[in-house]
């Protein structure tokens, strides 16, 4: 993972560039050792202007074109689905070692950017013409609303969302490629400005800027010397407008089924909360936890790092960062890298089994595009 | 394949929806038996602003929302890795039964948009500041400038790249969807307009809107009484910045091999006549023809309908239309359509195996996708 932040003077090509050779250096290869790209990528052609071929011009530098580039979109779940798309290849015998990298650019000279940008990730046609998308993300008042909503269904308060941006805080500050690694109070969070009730601005997923890049090997082979990472499941689907709501409780359910594992296996989990409330709701549809029990859960002190059940630690997407395209691959990372037990300072105790939850886009209310990989220690 | 030509009034959504269900009526499905849905579009975030979650906003009325939805893009050549990354999935028993759907948006009322769009398909940090994309395709002067090396190389004169025109609008005048259905002469194509030297306007494919799809079964099963039609192979590469030449020789290189069969084999083809003079060249690449034997192959009259190898019987790129992400699915639904024997007026006779070459964006001088897809009739 490259770090994630605001990095205005550099290019998608020099963020994906990073990710790529980090990954690669990672894993003891070298470009001549890939068989295929999947570039994960959602916004570019709002931010830079370059559509169509994003990957092949982020990655000309390394080597790397020659092989067959596709570039992969699905908004916030973008990087989860060139993972698939990539696992799936390998699956098929159509290549052995594939590269998976995911990269975003978000912020621009011009700061009402970053906020067309996502827009783009819902459907346009939703948007009353004329609504004014600068400075703040059309989807944070859709949050809002459902938040109010989870909070009169589950008992959860105010405070409840704000102990999870602190403790996401936490874990950021002992990850050094957070955007935000400075602890932050729960008093701090709560008066960090109100983006709409009861969402506070710190509770809102960052701008930001960022790749991550991630090999993946059909064989047995390890080209390292240190643990490998197996993927058990990777589930994606798209929610019904028609039906939008518990599509995570049956992307999940899938998942657990083709992994042959259930909730209680699970040591730790990269979940995806574009905004702090996520993470209490989504705790219940995984089944981490009782309906309903996501702010027990929480109260408890089982998903901070120490617990039983560590959530986010590598600081979410509150803390961590979340440049949109680059996400879904950034906490398969995460994940891949505490499976290995080689998270230092944040490293959840004898993980062998994690979760991945990543989610993005919205389409008359429904979720676009929702996906649950299972990861374990080999 | 929904009819391709300038419709202003018709959104991308109205044209993905008319393909998409005319793709399931023809194999006798509904929604609810697809499994999983690759969309290919490449510029719609220019032309409308929707990035991100284009197929599900493009779908959302369909019933196929609740499947899993996969944006795929790769310039000119989108339709060809949507379709590969079907077949692989389906090959990796992810999925059994997949919709390919490529639908492209391009006419708009500000006419510096298409232009603007498909200067998008190449690296723009390739283009200079300032330049005016207004008006003429940027990949116009390149492939002029192409055009001038193979003629020097070959033998061919600018008569023979108008006479591939006549050829292709010859054929699209026996495609109902064809763009350009017209018949037009040799003198006609040659004063038509002056691009860049030996390019005139007829040569060149046009702005267009459209969309096309297609059913892929994983199993033995045919849902209809027609004939079924198989894939052999389908292969994708990206051209190396630093060897640019020959990428679709080695490509169907790989094709042939992959499907156990060579050019003679080959009964119909479909290839990527983005300016006229590609069909010469790609019939060399393709193996059809010695090096330098494309004029000869077209002057002999065996490319034409009636010869003995029809090259873009549904009218190419330049007849047909080229709306950029359904191009490539296009010229799948063409050659399916020719392998069944459905083809009415424009039918290669007894055509058994036939090619598909797709080709989009650049990077450095370098064509950024490559495909070759081989199909034949079971």
């Amino acid at each position: 993972m490259a770090p994630f932040g605001r990095f205005l003077d550099h290019p998608l090509r020099s963020l994906a560039e990073e990710a790529a050779g980090a990954a690669l250096k990672d894993a003891g290869l070298t470009a001549d050792d890939i068989d295929v790209i999947f570039f994960s990528n959602s916004v570019a052609g709002i931010t830079t202007g370059q559509e169509a071929i994003r990957g092949q011009t982020a990655l000309r530098g390394t080597g790397l074109l020659g092989k067959p580039v596709f570039n992969v979109e699905n908004a916030c779940a973008s990087g989860s689905s060139a993972f698939l798309l990539a696992r799936t290849g390998l699956l098929a015998g159509a290549w052995r070692r594939a590269l998976v990298v995911g990269a975003e650019k978000m912020t621009h000279a011009d700061k009402s950017i970053p906020f067309k940008a996502l827009a783009a990730a819902s459907d346009l046609s939703e948007i009353p013409e004329g609504t004014d998308t600068g400075g703040k993300s059309v989807f944070m008042d859709l949050y809002a609303e459902r938040t109010r909503e989870y909070m009169a269904r589950s008992g959860a308060t105010q405070e409840d969302l704000a102990a999870v941006v602190v403790k996401n805080r936490r874990h950021a500050g002992l990850n050094p490629a957070a955007q935000f690694r400075t602890p932050v109070t729960l008093e701090a969070v709560l008066a960090s400005g109100e983006v709409a009730w009861p969402l506070t601005r710190f509770m809102c997923s960052p701008v930001s800027d960022g790749a991550a890049a991630i090999v993946l090997d059909a064989g047995e082979d390890n080209t390292t010397n240190r643990p490998a990472v197996e993927v058990l499941a990777s589930v994606m689907a798209s929610a019904d407008p028609a039906e939008p709501a518990n599509y995570v409780a049956r992307v999940a359910r899938m998942a657990y089924e083709a992994a042959g594992v259930g909730p209680d296996d699970i040591d730790v989990v990269e979940l995806h909360d574009a905004a702090s409330p996520a993470e209490l709701e989504y705790s219940e549809a995984l089944g981490l936890c009782p309906e309903g029990g996501g702010p027990d859960l929480l109260r408890s002190g089982a998903t901070t790092l120490g617990g039983r059940l560590p959530i986010n630690p590598g600081g979410g997407l509150v803390a961590r960062g979340h440049p949109v395209g680059a996400t879904g691959v950034a906490q398969l990372v995460e994940i891949a890298v505490q499976l290995r037990g080689e998270a230092g300072p944040r490293q959840a105790e004898g993980a062998r089994i994690g979760l991945v939850q990543n989610a993005g886009g919205s389409v008359g209310g429904a979720t676009a595009a929702s996906a649950v990989h299972i990861l374990a220690r080999r």
